[in-house]
């Protein structure tokens, strides 16, 4: 890893129906691929949907935070979507990775 | 927060077929409960898999990667179930939760 970074995990587990929500989290996915300082997203939901962005610094996740809860505010409550979820800020401290291509 | 605490994301995709995958997963998440050390643990796969594990400290980390690595090798390559993964561990600096059962 060339330099430190940072990892935002998002838990949550989402209300009843639809309601908007697929077509806003793509808005906010491709919202976030804009900001400076994002390095990547990967997200899953089962149970439990579990999306982890990457950002070179805190400054740019508190930017995305700005930018996404004015977003959100915007359109609809948190509430109507989820009915729970958890916010994780971390600092990536190190890292390996495995790949059948890598000979 | 009272205490600092780790997260592990692990982030994978995986190879066709079951091939004992899914007992597997199960017994290293059981494993995981058992050991010192551990707070708690999220899955969810879709097109990526995305298993967070939560951790006292990084001491107790690396006693899981041992006892991890240990079972898989007696069990199979890690390289039948993946085509890909990467594991970051993290310190996590900060968090905030919403709940709809909070007043």
């Amino acid at each position: 890893m060339e330099k430190p970074y940072y990892a935002v995990i998002f838990t949550s587990t989402r209300t009843e129906g639809d309601k908007g929500y697929a077509e806003m989290a793509n808005e906010m996915e491709a919202l976030a691929k804009k900001e400076p300082g994002f390095i990547g997203i990967e997200a899953a939901r089962e149970d439990v949907g579990i999306t982890v962005s990457y950002w070179e610094n805190l400054a740019a996740i508190a930017t995305w935070k700005k930018n996404l809860d004015h977003d959100l505010a915007q359109k609809k409550g948190q509430k109507e979507w989820y009915s729970w979820y958890k916010v994780r800020i971390c600092l990536v401290e190190r890292e390996y990775e495995f790949n059948t291509s890598t000979p």
